[in-house]
């Protein structure tokens, strides 16, 4: 029995279709609600059911246009706060503005944290995302975050290939205890992609793969494809390194720039594998590009943070 | 002596010529900075010049993209945080999501007091503002609010016209204070707009006149110029009732589809006065249209807010 | 089943028959408390029952002697706090220093934005209010806010007398929303009065009626009635304008002055419909005066609050 | 040089012969403002003159009626934070609701921490008093607080009269260290007044006297005289017990009931000690009541804390 | 029916066995933890069981090493509220740093109050606790305080003795209340010891007995007993006032420095009765030392809060 | 001119020696200040002089013992803040628990933003620290945070040894950034050991080189050395791997276990280069270990923290 009244789950404009998905698996409609803007460009938010005392769950990734979504997001938030939600938990399988998380140059914001402060202002009790692109993002928020990692899928679907001579290559520092985690996984050794600059001028830079790949099959894990520029110097780099075929996996494709096509132009990349937690637009549907669906795993997260169960008992 | 050190003036990218503007009164330049968007749409600040214990007024009003300016602003006022900056003042010259602040419906945000409460997560420690559409947006903050008001401002223009048998009309009842406030200034009587819905279709509005206003020269005034949707009708509906002659006053031109256009095209609208407390693109300026700067009453009031000296001094 | 534990009712001791009325209308006897003065002018407060886990709705309209109410009312909040309540709602039928709530002159107090501030401060959770002078101070609360109006209450009263050619009269600008609601309930034209200082001497005022009045029976509507003052000029003015008959709406009945008296000795004014959201003393029952009661809403309110049920829909 | 810009001191209307006495020993004029009540009841303030970044101390002790001393109090507050002044400091001679400091029954407020925190959410951001009730309620404060005592005031007047076979009588635990410390100053023993209840019936108490008094001279210390009603009790079981003569020292002199009458009439009593922390009304004003001023230490505690120098050195 | 979920109770690693003393009385097992300092001296915890929208108990009295216990419990509770604890409620059998409650030197903290706001920053909900030093420390929190007393288990234990010619003896003015309620229980007169600082040299004291002790039996009173010095200095000066035999009674029993071998080392102290609310090591069990559990105690508690039943009722 | 008063230095226990040699850089005294623990365990701190206004420094790394050296600063800051601190920084040389900043397993605590909500609490208004384990962990603040780096000082004195050969390896992926910084000033490359757990028993762990090692000369970098325990086995795995010679670079030196002694017995290793941001206890001192200071860095931060100039310019 859970302890929360009526579970309600609702969208904002960034990805309906994923809302959608979580509630097919839930075995609920989606909530009613009208999320808009007046032609003074200003964002409006009315929710067209009941919620008094419901546990609502909000959904949203920070995808493109990233500062509408999130303010979207936070006036939807602040509507459901008014409207007496019984507990309200944002839902945001992508998380922007993450690699903007610590000062490493002199007076630059921390903005992960101020977006973590802003949800929580706005009226969240609770975070749900996926694979974070910093785990200590979980620590800038002072409520109830539980991040879950589409970690598993992705490995899943690698390993199903039965790939012969394996090496799992991180794209930098930040990805490789999650390319080790695949690897280990997989049963494969691991390298990692070096970037350095080079002499006084900043600009020039190189790039240094540390660890053998040489007549392997190299899955490059990042958690997020922007631009795709470092994974395609990464896949030219490999290259010259005598990889003999290549695949990339990773959880958030936002595909900025043309990425995919950049880099599916390449021939010896074969796959390119992603999930939805970004909405999937025509331009990330390319024949190489595989889409796998978080939706199950976000719904039954839902159902677990609804009913009182264990999250944790999801990824044993 | 000022009780802080040196003053700081810094811009957002949402209107660089009102801050110059203000620099230029103030004598001083304008404070070098960084801001802009990455390819995945985040957006980036960093402050080029030591700000530590320096007294910071950072210039955004929230104009279009709204979201934008506003997230950027947000991200500023981290940034002065975090690099310690003495005091912040949010300048916000024009404050959007006015008209969202209350629930006049169920399950709606209250998002102009969501806005106050961002600010003041961000770092911001006070506000200085111009014409806020309610008054009780101040009570929306709990840190000190300066509000200015350019209704002197067109007050003064309109006076110099010295017009024959004038009326002021106010737009709606939110404006009837606004406009008694220019009336008696002018020496004029006053009229106000009212609109009603009429039977139970919720579409259909009525529009009437409550006050004389045949024969007369009228002078409209709001504080704000949206779509122009409901000023035009003001004007249609003031043809109808015989004025003579038509001119606008207004704080904020937000100006949003082709509303200059539309406005300027009535023949007896004679003229249409505006401020720059909002960016003026090519599509406002138009023969009928003229503008008046905010920049020496921002600029004065910055000067008296470093110095300690009074703002309530500048309306006497 | 409602997702609270047992439903509790209190009352401070501004109204405690207002508070009995709603929980006759709940079907529920009145909480026990002691709520009293020592001798040395300090408030006491004590539960005489246990409140643990309860759903608590504690009753107290911010009448005379304000203050000393709304210390009371702070008090008993910080109690029902400590003593473990489960869910604190704040019943205020009538909000005082709803008038200070925006910095019209220079150093002046936003007084009704640091009274919610001080009731969140003390605990409580929710607010539950009527007909609050300024719809945005719902918005000087973080905490949810449910305002009802007694306008529906008042219109059909007043409807059911099918006056003859009406004229809804606004006292002010600030009641003209108001006056426009009432107006097109009843189908009547609407008209508004206007406040002017003349010359430089700030003392003189004249009173301007915005709109046609003469021959009709005028219906004046306030939000508030407090020493009478303007609304007995209002009278004048609209006797000197023709008014045939006036009858008076408004939903809290301050009352100070002897207004009452004044009110009713004018020979045209037939009646004078106010709530009970205000204690009904001797001074205000005069054969004139109409008391209509607010208990059924305030008491469906709660039991809506109670439940989870929407508020929203009472007033579809 | 002082560390904030010039020093302004304002009254609230409980007290203003003592803010009056403060400026004087300061040598600077009482700070010009507007403190009134409005028809309706509701206070309202205005600082008539500028305040920005000034060092800002309101004084005002919690006297009758007290909740709207405090209450106006607040408002002031909230009206100086507003307005810009640089530091706030809330000068409170008599802190009242003392007594109610802890929860010694079920389901009643801690009042004193209340009113701590309702301080701090005005706005105040110091606090300077004289002799709480209990010293714990400085820790009720998260701000800086400043506990000035006058017991070497009362000590210095008292051991002056070079009593002959003194004994301190303390009127119960709680008075029993402020007693100690005056009996130690004037070189004298202790006694304590037990009250304890007596068989089932709650009502009948008797009053013990710890420690030898007989044929001694009492000085009674307490920190505060109310009703004065066990401070008579403590007169007569002393008369009982064989005094010779008395005398009361006390710092906060409310007075209500009559208290100044009966305490007087008593015989052995020669003399009531008290300071004007509250003010000094007529029925203070008797031959046998000595009123000493705690105005030059209050004056000077504010002249250190403007100018950063430590009021402990004040008490060596 | 309890409103909320299951009831869990954890253990801290300071005082595991009244936790588990606390679950037989509640007929539950003791929740499953690891709680424990890596290498670097760290601690470190983790649940081992789902505690979602459990009701958690978790149980630390801040006995000796006094940091290391604070600190530990601190990071419980952190974990809890991160795991989605439903509601936490620290159980604190003993609250250390109870003597540090307000600033009566200058330049001192007042940690009282500091560990109340680190417990509610780390996400303490509510609090139980037992017998605290000064009542005031309720107030340091503002979130709800149950404090129980070992008062009514200790005067049972001893009226069952039937002392003849008894007097109960508070070790200082702060024990008075607490000596007063005990000697009111078994029938006895109070004598109070009085310690003061004696010339200029800081160090000597002279210690006092006010109240009547020749040839009594005295049962001295206390809320801790520490280093037991000034217990020892209190045995000796009764002794030399004829005093025939000696009991101590005190809940908290830190006995630091040997305290318990140098107390029960007095020939005419008899008995020194103790609760259970520190862990009761090897020093603390002689002869003479007889401990009281305060297990069924907190248990009962626990299990009041859990079913929403009245704490105040346990004292009637 | 410095914006604030006088500059003051405390320390807390856990590093007198580090504090006097930041007052020398400084040229002043260290401040006074008692800093101790009674016989209860429990903490106590005076400031012994007069620090109204002053800009107060206190100096605490949170070395062992850890929890102790925490709670110790907390009160200290505590006591600042009612001493009426100017301001307050937190200078924190080396941060504890920063490796416990997210949730990696269930139900565990984030121990590093834990603290950083306690110091704020506690009335910290800006952190001063050295190489912080993860970046982000400036994100747990909301306050200003200054981050040095010993990494300049350690590079520039391997630097001057004009390695042959060398190459510099990471211990760990978290230590991959800094050691490529370090690799870069002195124009290596880079090698990273990687760990994996093998088969599903969890103890089995697998240590394995990515990047070419043999026949050069290894400069191991990690922020911290604990228990030695990973380094001894990247000593072992690299001595394999056919490494000739091998340096030891390292910010903090918590060197648990006999840390010291179990690296310099390993007779490829030649130096451990480590700073005194702990304590450099006789166990650390051993002819192999150097000690850099980083009192210069931290004395020329303060004096810029205190003038308003730029630390960012520290670095260029």
């Amino acid at each position: 029995m859970p302890p929360f009244e009526e579970l309600r789950v609702f969208t904002g404009s960034a990805h309906p279709d994923l809302a959608k998905a979580i509630c097919d698996y839930l075995g609920i409609p989606l909530g009613q609600s009208h999320v808009f803007k007046f032609a003074n460009d200003n964002t409006f938010v009315q929710f067209q059911e009941n919620i008094r005392q419901r546990d609502v769950f909000l959904v949203q990734p920070f995808s493109y246009p990233v500062n509408d979504n999130i303010m979207e997001f936070l006036i939807m938030i602040d509507a459901a706060k008014r409207a007496s939600a019984g507990r309200i938990t944002a839902v945001i399988p992508y998380y922007a503005y993450a690699r903007t998380d610590k000062k490493d140059q002199p007076r630059v914001p921390i903005t992960a944290r101020l977006i973590a402060d802003l949800l929580t202002t706005a009226g969240a009790e609770r975070v749900l995302t996926v694979d974070l692109h910093a785990g200590q993002i979980q620590g800038f928020f002072n409520i109830p975050v539980d991040e879950l990692t589409a970690l598993p899928l992705l490995a899943r679907y690698v390993g199903q290939k039965e790939l012969l001579n394996p090496v799992v290559v991180a794209v930098d520092f930040g990805a490789a205890k999650r390319a080790r985690g695949l690897a280990a996984r997989i049963g494969a050794p691991l390298a990692i992609m070096e970037k350095r600059r080079v002499g006084n001028a900043d600009q020039t830079e190189t790039l240094n793969v540390i660890g053998e790949v040489e007549s392997k099959i190299a899955v490059i894990v990042d958690d997020e494809i922007d631009t795709g520029g470092s994974l395609i110097s990464t896949v030219t780099a490999l290259e010259e390194r005598g990889v003999t075929e290549m695949y990339v996996c990773c959880t958030h494709a936002v595909f900025s720039n043309k990425a995919a096509e950049r880099l599916t132009a390449t021939n010896l990349l074969r796959e390119v594998i992603i999930t939805d937690t970004l909405p999937v637009s025509d331009g990330k549907r390319h024949p190489k590009v595989t889409v796998l669906s978080v939706a199950p795993l976000l719904g039954e997260a839902i159902h677990r943070i609804h009913g009182g169960l264990s999250i944790g008992a999801m990824f044993e």
